[in-house]
């Protein structure tokens, strides 16, 4: 009871890595947005596997077919449903698993609670899952675009190497030109890098991931407990494998004082009411102030590695366990366009829950 | 339309730092919990400001009123609903705030949102209204006693003061030992010496407190949106002040290789699952594994500081405002109990959501 | 877990007939709505006991006091939170019933629910619950009187007694000039003798308030399961004592055939889309069609009779049983505010949804 | 933003009459219920159009594919998702109603509403929608089943041929022996006779069905907003065509007085608690008590008739309007299995909600 996400613009996922398929429910998209499946299935193509050399070679199309709540090239405000047949799914390779727990993925906590699971892959707790948010995403970005509002992600730190500027020293434009998404070249070159070794070792990495949004105007975000970067927090905690969320100065800004993190309110020559410095990320109080939001995003080196483990059956038994099939040796480059649908669904789902602000 | 927390053990607040009073409606409490009122006083006693000299002098007995949902010493099932009276409300402090927007408050953005604001201190973005939370967390935490889960959170760091040690290391016992609810005595001398030094130079400080988590069993969660983490981190960080959530390894456990990284499960002497290490914070996919839960929540300093700041008023002209009245100079210890409250509400939802596990 | 009502425009209310007091939380009223507490007091008269011979002579002032979400004449955007002592409480007339379950009250069912009750009065399940809701209804009516729309409820049936004639052929206004709160001055008479002969034999007796809603524009309405005349439906079957609802043509209408039922549009010499007949009763697929909106709400007679019955206590034995107390020989005149209350949330909550209907 | 019904039994539709398909995902279903899809297909057989002479000669076979959340023959807890093709579309027959408003159907409304709709059947509005519904039911019964909870609902009336007695002195075993659902055979011919004689004039008829729910323990039911028979109201009234809903004693029950109405428990010789009528119809102060709920559901007649209506079309018009195609004379029928449905979903939504009644 927990597979729906957002108040007004609001998404249902289903589906197991090894079903028959995963898809989406998008109910709430206003009606009247102009959208083509095509867009859709551009954010999907950004976060499918064997999209690249760094990245597992599983070869899956990840086709989306919009099943309802679409007419004649708009939405009509009613549900939109959005379905992915699972391709490449290899079912046998994940009978050794079977009885396994494998470290730090969640074969005993859903045994713990459902009494059963769908041991093939992940099941239900596969990243597989975040392809139905991306095709969800794709729908709420295609509605802030008409409100001026762009979410731009991008992979900040592998492992220990850490992009050296901050988000305004970047073009965001370079995003996608190198397949780490990492906009400093140089940086992503040695990250690649770093992948490739970390792969080699038959070992995984993991990483940051830097969301940027621009164009949110003041007034987005719900006191007091949806506060605008609490569910920005909420949604980026959802995502596989992350630990960690910051926002402004995060973590680091508890080394300021008070002194030092304040942002002086000004009045810019047009007129517009900005701050000096923007430690409070564009969010004060929870709610948007019209400056840039940023955040930061932590992802654990992936669970499964190619190597030799020790780990119990579901008897409680030792046993030794290895990683088998293809998989990601560091699943930053394909988290950021995740991020992004989370992002966008986020703030599409505050954009409309802001139309109840006053009478 | 967000002043509600919780899908079973639910909970809704009102009331601003100025009005009448604040409160807090508790639906979905369980009927037959043993309850007094004097155990949520005695949790409203330690977040109340004047309880030290290292928080803001003003005093407020925050006197709790039990107005409904208990009789004859149990809870009935029907929602509790407690109240708190404003007191020391000191009003004429605020009115040259009145069209001043403060430097990294909420006045901005509650103007730009709703067109108007209590400007009497921070109204409703006061973080006066986290009493009506402690008072519900009271609830909780009764609720979780009876079975077996306990919270406990502390001071880990004041500004650049940090506890060397984990919190496996530290007796917890001793959180209240000290003003600044650290449970490593030195550490706490000298937080508390930072906190005086920057009262004394009108300044404010942040830091970061740490949650610990015992007792919980293996199956708390709520896949894919709900994870335990995810509605933990939404917790902490609708908290006022708070800039960051991590938990587990966190934001460090980006520079881990997934072979250092992963939690190697084996079975102890008394056929009990356990892992070797923790980096997973006792969660695995969202759902908990029953080994501790821990994280840590970052506080900015805060932002009230008795020194003159420029900013501007709501016309957008420059002005100069220097804080007056009585403030704190470092939030953490009075956060010490609010993060004990929500992390005991996230944890009495999901006892009753898991409920509904299986058939 | 269920002491909240709608979805943007959300109430939550707490308390029982005996305790401390009875309120309500109104959380997503938008701000800047021009708001009086006499407003308030005024609906909460309406609904007051001992407000004619009719009623129970039962005396509460039901005295309201804005605790949180107003100031200075407008509403905030924060939570409203409206709190009425109890007052006239008699808690010692209720002893006889300690362990008694009464006929067709819910005593047995709630000591089944939760293992134990208030067993003062109804506790929570006692109609006094019914005032916060008049309450928070005041406020809807508010917002909603911004907009054109206006609810209009009156006793249309007492026991066999009927207005002969639809709503249409009636003055509304007429409504509060009797104590029955039937606009046909001559039916009501005859119900005031028939409420009268009832409660001289100790009896009670039941009946029917009709509902008028106009003023609503074409589109308000969520399909499919939260369609407008369904959440209507709800609404009044969650008020105490209710035992049908039916809009628009209702169970009369499963007598017609479609070619008289169906309702054609034509447009008005004003360029308005109308119907020549309103079968409809305002509502087609869910949504509102411009048209008004009526509906009828079946009352059965109050359980509380004072004569001797037979029933059991807690212990399963025979016991005979007779109530005692000052109670309401007929509830309709006293519930007409409450249908106004609950059809004024219902509107409000769909008027702001409906500003999500478009891009 | 309303697809969505129950709170922990919760489904989502989605689907167009006349787009790829329909389906639902049922989020919330407790992990290791036993299901078969023949389950599910079976319901749908009883809802599908051509079934017999008396409903629409469409032919449909509304095929069932499991999706998600469905594993070796047991339910994981994950979402399950069910989709049904939609095969025998015709859309072709719909353009004659591209720009015109079908009185009493929600064209206009939707139009209103969205700015647009699809014009392709009634889209959305389409009872197709329910398939989905009963789909979804299937699985709430098979939950019931398990706890010992059976719905079982008839067609009691059809224009004015009633079935002369009440639902005890039926056997609910014959509810599918003849076409139109009426265990009551004598009535049941007469019922089919009125049905053809309406679809021969080219018209259409209403009616009544009525549910019975047995094996419902005590203690169901969550006051105050969501007592057990509002929420079989909203479910009732969210099927298309339903104009009205009662339980119990319903309307009739208002010229009752409360010495009659009242119920009076009693102690069984097996040491139960049960009462000597059942005006309350199994619930008290919106909780079951143990004994049968009962309660009627009036459809109105199908909008859609084989005749010229005058109307207007989309530029306000007048036109001419003649229904085409192959249309259900008299939905009751076919209304059986959706009312089984509704009631189904609201039931095991409301035992699982009942699991977080006590500590």
């Amino acid at each position: 009871m927990s597979n729906t996400f957002g108040r007004l613009f609001r998404i249902t996922t289903f589906g197991e890595s090894h079903g028959p398929g995963i898809g989406v429910i998008v109910d709430g998209c206003p009606a009247g947005l102009a959208l083509e499946a095509q867009e859709i299935q551009t954010a999907l193509d950004r976060r499918r596997p064997g999209q690249s050399e760094l990245t597992t070679p599983r070869q899956e199309a990840d086709q989306v077919e919009v099943l309802a709540g679409w007419f004649e090239g708009y939405t009509t405000g009613t549900p939109l449903s959005l379905l992915i047949r699972n391709q490449d799914q290899r079912s046998h390779d994940y009978t050794h698993i079977q009885h396994a727990y494998r470290p730090s993925h969640a074969d005993y906590t859903y045994d713990q609670k459902y009494g059963r699971r769908d041991y093939r892959g992940g099941g239900r707790s596969s990243a597989r899952e975040t392809a139905a948010r991306v095709a969800a995403g794709a729908v709420a970005a295609a509605f802030l675009r008409q409100h001026g509002i762009q979410v731009q992600s991008y992979v900040s730190q592998v492992g220990g190497v850490k992009v050296p500027v901050g988000y305004e020293e970047l073009d965001l434009g370079l995003i996608d030109s190198n397949m780490v998404r990492c906009p400093h070249p140089e940086t992503a070159e040695r990250m690649a890098d770093l992948i490739r070794q970390t792969r080699d070792r038959h070992d995984t990495v993991g990483g940051v991931v830097t969301g940027v949004v621009r164009g949110v105007p003041a007034g987005l975000g719900e006191p007091v407990f949806d506060k605008l970067h609490a569910e920005l927090g909420k949604a980026m905690l959802s995502i596989n494998a992350v630990k960690g969320f910051e926002y402004g100065s995060g973590f680091e800004g508890t080394l300021l004082f008070g002194s030092e993190h304040n942002d002086a309110f000004y009045t810019d020559e047009a007129g517009q009411v900005r701050t000096r410095t923007n430690h409070s990320g564009g969010i004060q109080g929870g709610i948007s102030n019209g400056q840039d939001i940023y955040f930061r995003v932590a992802f654990k080196p992936v669970a499964t590695i190619l190597q030799s483990q020790a780990t119990i059956n579901d008897q409680g038994e030792a046993i030794a366990l290895a990683g088998k099939g293809r998989h990601d040796p560091c699943v930053l480059p394909r988290a950021v366009p995740i991020v992004d649908a989370m992002a966008n669904l986020v703030l599409a789902d505050m954009l409309l829950r802001a139309r109840a602000n006053r009478v």
